[in-house]
């Protein structure tokens, strides 16, 4: 029997001996590995915190003490160690465990994440509480270095730094974010790694000092001393100027000296950041050598998808900035999740990766553009989000030609709630004067992309995660087209979702019903006319698409139709107002009914 | 003749002496001063930048060079320097000049600005640009400690640090954001005010050998010995860490020194930060006393509005706080401006004032909320969008009980299209399960919150700038009622529009046009049924907002009535696709078709 088939609860790692801490690691590693090649997952990232986790769960208790994670692509061991190892083989798919942490899913689970840089925030938030009801948890947050040059951690740790709450924050650092990681932090960072003789004294002299009533006089007065000599002998660090007393740097897979720091940490008074040292990937060579490929690994089996939106949109990058000198690319870490790699290589000058870092990036476009340069940012529909503000005050008030490419539009699939693209089609058109388009191949993202970077204005082109499917050959010019002819129903649908259009279509000329197919190739502005103009015809409108419902362009297209006193049916086929789960997306699409099967059924309505 | 008669442009600056430029800023400030008492406007941040503008004026030759101003509320004097001294007069009035920097005003206004922390993004863009177009120009941005506590100017700051591109950054530090500056940035800027020396020595050197290919070496062999030394001897900082060379702490109000310092860093390869001590209100008595009373001035004459909705809520808020000790509130920099003070001042330890740092707020809330706190985040409108991910991602998703109040929603007047809220109907409705009531009046303001405080589900409660108008007297149930019965159309309208619907309803009247009115009280949930059913008895449906069309809940109403087959008649009011201008309130609202006036003729159509 193996260590970890007896631990069913954090309880059970504390019941180890420390001697069986290093053997729990290896099989933790070795149950993620085989698992997560299994089933797709992020391998590197939870390879890399699996010392970090089982040390945590030895020193604390959760729930009642909190483990806040950041991105939570880390958290693998964690659920492995608080009950889930049965359900291990279930994650990611439809039904199954979250790839991210989930309260849902757990009570060990304190915070849900996904997108990057909250924990410090969440964890504060919970400090806070902890504090203000009189109680006496511990809160941890844990981040990745990669999290730290996002905005919101530096907020949260600006005010964390000041609030002087009882708070730890690990910064796992694997000197990388998901590629590598960029700027200034880094440099930070950098320096900071050089200097354990230091820590290891600090840390000895405040074990010694820390506990006890005696113990903590004589600490503040030493350390008061301290902090004057240190002011002029001693390099200070950024966490120590916010407020934090830092530990570090300390190797994050020595187990037992981390459980060590942890007790420690648990004994201060204000907020402590543990600056733990770890290897992306840890203990399986493939990832170690290459932690990028394996930030996320497809499930075995899976078939390799064709010629992926991301590439053909980066493909045809190069190939326009080859000609226009003043073509730049931007992304916020993503250089290879959105075709950037071939762009980032044949124009370094021109490209920039600006880290986690979504508001900057598309602030930092509208400057290049102000300045007569394109600039392309390219960026996951739901990092976008991140920069809903930037792209109304900086980018859509001065009318800067700025491109956002918005990849991973709609369902994405396995990764679930926190990284479906579903609000972008009602947040991107709230941005007055922002054109959107909406191709459906390979070929149109081509197009529109010069189309966008010629029109001297501000322009988005979202498409969907992976490949053309090959529904739909050809370019469509326009607003909108017609693209296939029909007499008693008019589907309107763009991008992806097109492709579930023309199924339906087919579907339904089985059933003896013509429907008329108009493409959307632009969703701001919209053409209407040529919508209600097929719909008129055919006296019915069935409007699909992979977004939520607020904001949609089936609401603007019917709302205009309803001013317009138009008489013909409407349906909207969309995800509703709420989260979608994870899953295979042509799975979601059913349950959530937007597939082709679905819009068949709505197109057939009793009027 | 003053100075400042014969400053037609920043060219003449540069013709004065350099003892005349201390008697400019002395006009300047008189200028500044006289003129924004009688108009409004920015007052203290304005006076505390004069010397910075002038010396920037003096060294630097826009537009060729770039200046980004950051918020843009101390560029008056740069205003006045560059050919916009005539229309000073007009300032914040419409039709005339902005309160805050813009390219199409003059083309010494590099980048529109509004809200903080963007001008380093901005200005790195821009730097970016001229290098890679081979040109000379310098890119300086200007922007005040208040705006270092948000995450975007850290995100700048960490990519312009290791860029190495040449760019000027002043702080403009007058140890103060709105209110005071709050958190680690304060602590961090605290220790550098204190070493004055240090700098002279150091810019001196700097200066001595930056000029001239020797003394570059020179500087170079010696910096690198230097930096090794004060590695172990001089602490270091925050900026200096990130990859900027540090020159400070200056006098803020010694132009002749500004003047050299600002030639010095035009000397650096790099990016340059100068950290300049200002005291803001400077030079005019009452607001250096009390610079956040004079933060923003209100133009002579102004009557004194009633109670406003800020005071209402914050009132509010006290009353709920005193009964349940969950409640907390949360301010990213506006404890004054959204009524927080006597709450603030009652319960010191549940208020957090977290510097501006909007995305911080909404996640820490989260936090709070998870832990079982009772957080309240008010924000302004224009505010809110920069944490739309944190209230999908954080708040949202988890469905956490956090109650947002959204303040200064719709037209606010005279800091014109940066800051008003004519976006948050769309945004918020889009966030699933977050229920936003919209107060008409403080009754309604106090019993909103009241409820949303009670339901244990995120809430927005989104009220205007300034006060009650008495039109509505009492309290509306539900999510939509009936306030006046009528017979040809029907208005439904919300919050501050419903006076408006009420005044148009008298003008109706006068033409024999009996109108009912439909009062919504929730954005989310929409009570379709209570507006279609009175619809259907008149025939025609008009729905008037104060936001943007895409996403407004009269584009859902309107595409739920089309999908449901309703037969009335429907017509939007509201500002349309596009950004406002500045200007009173009740002039916009005429301009732009959403007065009473206009609510009428809309609502008198031809079938």
């Amino acid at each position: 029997m193996s260590i970890l088939d007896g631990i069913h609860s954090p309880e059970d790692v504390k019941k180890l001996d420390m001697a069986q801490l290093d053997e729990l690691c290896a099989e933790l590693r070795r149950e993620i590995t085989d698992g997560v090649l299994r089933t797709g997952g992020h391998l590197a990232s939870s390879l890399g915190a699996v010392e970090i986790i089982v040390a945590l769960h030895r020193v604390f208790s959760t729930p009642k003490d909190k483990i806040v994670f950041d991105v939570g692509h880390q958290a693998y061991a964690h659920k492995l160690l608080t009950g889930r190892r049965e359900r291990f083989d279930t994650l990611r798919r439809f039904g199954g465990l979250s790839g991210f942490p989930d309260p849902a899913e757990s009570e060990h689970d304190a915070f849900r994440a996904g997108h990057a840089s909250t924990s410090v925030s969440a964890a504060l938030g919970m400090a806070r509480a902890r504090t203000l009801k009189g109680e006496d948890g511990n809160v941890v947050a844990l981040l990745g270095d990669g999290a730290l040059t996002g905005g919101l951690a530096y907020e949260a740790l600006t005010d964390a730094g000041q609030s002087r709450e009882r708070l730890i924050v690990i910064l796992n650092d694997n000197e990388m974010s998901i590629a590598h990681n960029v700027g200034g932090v880094e440099q930070m960072l950098g320096r900071l790694r050089l200097r354990p003789g230091y820590m290891r004294a600090k840390d000895k002299f405040r074990a010694a000092t820390s506990r006890g009533r005696i113990g903590h006089t004589l600490y503040r007065f030493v350390h008061g001393v301290k902090q004057f000599l240190k002011s002029l002998i001693i390099r200070s660090n950024i966490f120590e100027d916010m407020g934090f007393t830092y530990l570090g740097p300390v190797d994050g897979h020595d187990v037992k000296n981390l459980c060590r720091l942890l007790e420690l940490s648990k004994s201060y008074d204000g907020p402590v950041l543990i600056h733990a040292i770890t290897v992306k990937g840890r203990g399986y060579g493939p990832a170690e050598n290459d932690p990028e490929k394996y930030h996320s690994v497809a499930p075995a089996g899976s078939a390799k998808p064709g010629m992926s939106f991301s590439r053909a949109f980066g493909d045809a990058l190069v190939e326009l900035a080859r000609e226009d000198g003043r073509i730049c690319a931007i992304t916020a870490a993503m250089e290879s999740g959105t075709g950037l790699e071939k762009f980032a290589r044949e124009f370094p000058e021109r490209f920039f990766d600006v880290g986690i870092a979504e508001e900057h990036a598309m602030t930092m476009a509208a400057g290049l553009s102000a300045a007569g340069m394109k600039p392309v940012f390219a960026v996951y529909s739901t990092f976008a989000q991140r920069s809903y503000d930037e792209l109304l005050h900086d980018v859509a008030l001065q009318n800067l030609p700025v491109v956002i490419a918005v990849d991973r539009a709609g369902l994405v699939g396995e990764d679930g709630a926190t990284h479906h693209g579903i609000f972008d089609p009602g947040f991107l058109a709230q941005a007055p004067g922002v054109r959107i388009y909406c191709p459906a191949n390979a070929a149109e993202t081509r197009e529109y992309l010069r189309l966008a970077l010629s029109c001297g204005e501000p322009c988005a082109i979202r498409y969907p995660r992976g490949g053309d499917d090959g529904r739909f050959i050809g370019v469509s010019k326009g607003a909108a087209e017609v693209i296939r002819s029909g007499s008693d129903v008019t589907l309107a649908a763009y991008g992806h979702m097109l492709s579930n259009a023309i199924d339906a279509a087919g579907i339904l000329e089985k059933r003896g019903v013509s429907a008329e197919i108009v493409k959307l190739n632009t969703l701001s502005p919209l053409d209407a006319e040529t919508v209600f103009a097929s719909a008129r015809r055919t006296g019915r409108l069935v409007i699909a698409e992979d977004c939520t419902a607020a904001g949609s362009a089936g609401q603007r297209l019917a709302a205009e139709a309803a001013c317009a006193g138009e008489k013909f049916g409407i349906r909207l086929v969309n995800l509703g107002d709420r989260f979608c789960t994870h899953g295979p997306t042509a799975e979601l699409e059913k349950y959530y009914g937007i597939d082709a099967e679905s819009i068949a059924e709505v197109a057939l309505w009793q009027k």
